[in-house]
């Protein structure tokens, strides 16, 4: 090995000599294997986890972080009958590895192969598939009550991270949850980077003492001198009013957890998996409501995970197994350009300041953050108040830039219409990751934002082409001061610049045909897939002239105008067609009594399933292939001998150049 | 006065001997007066808010019970410099009062009159105008924080309720509030109905203390050895690991907002204008985020108001002054008609559930509760775990019927996209106050709900013209166990049932014109509307037949065929026309390269000032005389000289009957 770094696991390629992980078919198997050969077991997991996910990518440290944890739950809860839910479903590897799908790892996130998050088509081990932070305690308070009401209770268990808890979901379930006395067990996964746990014999002891009977019959007894009032809200109101201050144990952190009325284990060791045992096995003969606090560490066993500050051992590409870094050297992506272009507007105005909901790297904010600090503001998972904080900033003169993902913007559409456009305030919100995503599967994908953000009064909605284009809506964006703005672009490399042939207030103009025989306008990130149809189509005799409208929303008069002069028009999103930029355009055109025939071409109102980010546009005929085809086909129907050119239509034609 | 009950504030009649309230022009003539003036001024208050809801209808409880508080507020703050933010603002009315409004309230919430909620065109010391709950809190962040960038730092205020707190929101807020140093004020208006506060002597000395330099100089002390570790929600951290524990003060109920690190005053009488001013000022003076705790109770001074157990002079329409009882009748409403059928299904079915988020009575599901207690789940003011617990139970076997306000699941979009939508649950939700619903202004309106929910995969929406659709909806949306369902309705009484003339799969039509000229696509509620147009069109010489879909969404395909034998097609609807139903109609048709001029009539996508709900209604040209005359004019410009009828429609106009 001589003097070279020194992972855990850069073993990889050899052979346990005595496979037990490919041994458990299910929990069954796991159950069965004695507690003495659990950490060589966790040992061989975390081998196979750097292994597959080397090759490729998918999360990794957060699953080196709950092996032990995944192993003592499988261990002590009979899944599925008692169900296991995980917040944020990337930390299931484990699970699916315990619950019969080790072969699976090699084809994962890939088309047609395992997912990255759980997945009810591959097992009915997993309850919940979707992977927005915060929501399985919600999923774990249904699921109590459910069992309650058909007769069948059981131990229903959530996991979640100390991350996911600065969501107001989880605030809302805990308030439910609390007040409830079902069989809920809340598994608090808490990775705090450089945390030390002060765990052992009082904390265990302590724990022990707090679920036994007698102290629980103890508890009893006081809350019955104590008259209770139905209210909304009823943990809340005995939060307020400390009922419950007396019988506090303050020799153990309990925390906000008892405030609001909740049994507390903890904090236990994340990777004593006896530890877990015992401390999960208390929480399921409990109950009643407990939360179990167990502390792991991020990317634990694997060196340069554990080392890992940037958090980029997350959700790795392909890796090299021995250094932990990418195998594929990162090209310029559309994250980059605007973590620059923000940079520069920082330095410029003094006025414009940052927000990000718990994603200062992947959203391109952290150079802004070092920048200025005091205008950069990581508010946790919470959306909500991502944009509310944002309009309480414009409303005293700061204009605020939100980062987020496309697809977490869904947690915040009442905040963006009511708090932010009612107010006509200048926020601007900028989306990454929008459009499709391909292989973090169907609640990833950002191709709701268009369609929903259309509902948004006043807004105006920017859809950068390439790089120029992010860096100049960026400043026009800044610049509005009574209206939000939004801006999107795509997962990825940044395409090569395409500039206008021309342009006009309203629009510019991508590629110009000779006669105005079709119009295709397109959006955002997919115009080289509309210039490149644009030449296919022109090869088999169809003029076809490509805008960009830069702002999709409002939509243009002027480009309405240009638009009314073609004999079909077709619109191009990477986002919902039913609702969507083309389905406004389309509208504006009817609205001033152009019918002429029209299609929006995007994405159907469906979930595409896990595969990369072109198997998913080809596979809704979003590449430039396809769409020449179906264009072709549909513009002959439209001139065929069945064809429906309206009069206004030839009229237009013989106007054109 | 005989045994007449005796109500406080009957004498309104009876004008006070000296007003002090119309000598209060803003903040300043307040701050003027002598504190021992305060009490005849708040009782003089009380007089004016009875006697003028009483006769205006609005927000009489929340209003009765802040009156101390907002004298407190006005007398230590200097707003509009300082800005004091409303929760639910239609806590603002005496706010409204004491910044020179008081001349409005005879036009409380009428067209052109003053706004039930703050409103920045208004006055500037209204800084937030929307009103849904728990934002409060995230506005004052963003304001501190952009006061502090600028360079500009002054004391902000929110105030919340304690039924506000258990929103999500204000979890996230609060989490960011405590991490931070700048000068935040929280106030919980805590009206916890029959709570008896333990205020006085020691409580009052206790939080002076924990004011105190020399508390703080000690607490600074122990916070400098805690080393802090960086981490995504610090505050999260800091109660999960208990470091405060050792410096809590265990004498003074702070419950949770202690655990989170915030400094706590409290609890205060929130009728004692003289103890809030003292509260608040230390609150002022301490220059960090402290919460004050203000114990108020709803409908405080006014009788009927303070014995009201259902709340129902919350926000009561015109009632006597005497008794409290509505002046009007009430009809038979939408939510009546819900709220019965609910109970049928409730008996039959024993996998119904219920669950509403704070709103057991508005939404009808009282009746349900009192008869299913254990199948029903008031979850707070918490729209996201609403859902998602609802995906929960879905996931068990029980069938969740969701109640709210339209215009509150716009809280929910992500959650019904991701949790429920993408698990293809079988769960309804059933939206009161859906479209237009007129005098509580732009934020109440319920008309974005069928725009967003069209961009959730699978989903089912019902929207019932009257009530037996409701009922027959209703029903068949519990049927549906692979997907979620969403039925919308209107607030206020139920038109009487309009049958259909003739019905086939996928619509019932409602009115049948003897030539296929216009068909009008009703949505909902407006199919009176529809045929009273059809009417006056038919006396203008154009057959218009009316069609009802029921289901809207996912359109039927023997509706998009029918409709295309038209030679115009119409879609009416109350709510946004882009993206809307009519928008997915029309889409159809296009899809089947059917390209006859269509047009979707519905509301623009702005925010519509307060009047009634048919004041706005004909505002947007959605009452049967402006729709007539507009469809008249569009229908002759399709067919005039300048027509751009395509040949297909002529085909079809021939095909005709």
């Amino acid at each position: 090995m001589g003097d070279r770094p020194s992972p855990r696991c850069e073993r990889e390629e050899v052979a346990p000599q005595v496979s037990k992980l490919s041994s458990i078919d299910d929990p069954d198997d796991l159950r069965a294997l004695p507690p003495e050969e659990l950490p060589a077991l966790a040992e061989e997991i975390r081998e196979f986890l750097v292994s597959k996910v080397s090759r490729s990518g998918g999360h990794l440290g957060p699953n080196l972080g709950v092996v032990e944890l995944t192993l003592a739950l499988h261990r002590v809860f009979d899944s599925p009958r008692e169900p296991i839910v995980w917040d944020t479903g990337h930390q299931a590897y484990v699970h699916k590895m315990l619950t019969g799908r080790q072969d699976g790892f090699d084809e994962l996130k890939r088309r047609g192969g395992l997912s990255g998050y759980p997945s009810r088509s591959e097992s009915e081990h997993d309850w919940s598939e979707s992977s927005h932070a915060s929501a399985s305690l919600s999923y774990v308070d249904g699921l109590a009550k459910a069992f309650e009401i058909t007769g069948d209770p059981r131990p229903v268990v959530g996991v979640i991270g100390d991350g996911a808890l600065t969501g107001g979901m989880a605030w809302e379930a805990l308030n439910n949850i609390a007040e409830s006395s079902r069989p809920v067990v809340i598994v608090v996964n808490d990775n705090g980077w450089s945390y030390q746990p002060t765990i052992g014999g009082v904390a265990t002891r302590l724990a022990a003492l707090r679920l036994t009977p007698t102290y629980e019959r103890t508890l009893g007894r006081m809350k019955e001198t104590i008259s209770k009032t139905p209210v909304v809200g009823g943990v809340m109101y005995d939060a307020l009013h400390g009922m419950k201050v007396g019988i506090k144990d303050v020799l153990a952190p309990q925390g906000m957890f008892s405030e609001l009325g909740l049994k507390y284990v903890g904090p236990v060791d994340g990777h004593d998996v006896a530890a877990l045992e015992r401390a999960l096995r208390l929480a399921k003969d409990f109950g009643s409501p407990v939360i179990v606090h167990a502390v792991t560490q991020k990317g634990k066993g694997y060196g340069p995970a554990e080392a890992d500050k940037e958090d980029r051992l997350h959700g790795p590409g392909a890796f090299d197994v021995l250094t932990g870094k990418a195998l594929a050297a990162a090209s310029t992506s559309w994250t980059d350009v605007f973590a620059d272009e923000m940079v520069e507007i920082g330095t410029e105005r003094a006025d414009v300041a940052a927000i990000t909901a718990a994603m200062l790297y992947p959203t391109g904010l952290a150079a802004f953050k070092a920048k200025f600090p005091g205008r950069t503001f990581d508010v946790g998972i919470a959306e909500q108040h991502a944009l509310t904080s944002a309009a309480g900033m414009a409303m005293a003169g700061v204009h605020p830039v939100v980062a987020l993902y496309s697809t977490f913007l869904n947690r915040a559409i009442d905040q963006l219409i009511m708090d932010i456009a009612l107010h006509r305030l200048g926020v601007t919100i900028c989306l990454d990751r929008a459009g499709v995503t391909g292989n973090d599967g169907p609640s990833h994908n950002g191709v709701w934002d268009m369609a929903l953000v259309n509902a948004v009064p006043g807004i105006h909605i920017g859809a950068p082409r390439d790089g120029a284009r992010l860096r100049a809506l960026l400043r026009e964006a800044v610049d509005i001061e009574d209206a939000p703005t939004l801006l999107r672009w795509n997962k990825g490399s940044l395409p090569p610049d395409t500039d206008a042939v021309r342009s006009a207030t309203g629009y510019d103009v991508l590629s110009q045909g000779p006669r105005p025989d079709l119009a295709l306008v397109s959006i955002g990130g997919l115009a080289p897939v509309a210039v490149e149809a644009a030449e296919l189509l022109a090869e088999r005799g169809i003029s076809v002239t490509v805008y960009d409208p830069r702002w999709v929303v409002p939509v243009a008069g002027e480009l309405i105008e240009e638009l009314a002069r073609h004999s079909c028009v077709v619109t191009l999103e990477d986002g919902l067609r039913q609702g969507g930029i083309g389905s406004a355009i389309t509208q504006a055109l009817r609205d001033q009594d152009t019918f002429v025939p029209t299609r929006e071409v995007g994405l159907p109102c469906v979930f595409p399933d896990h595969a990369s980010r072109g198997e998913v546009l080809a596979e809704f005929g979003l590449d430039a292939q396809s769409l020449s085809d179906q264009l072709a086909t549909w513009y002959a129907r439209q001139h065929g001998p069945h064809s429906a050119a309206p009069v206004a239509v030839s009229k237009a034609l013989s106007e054109g150049d």
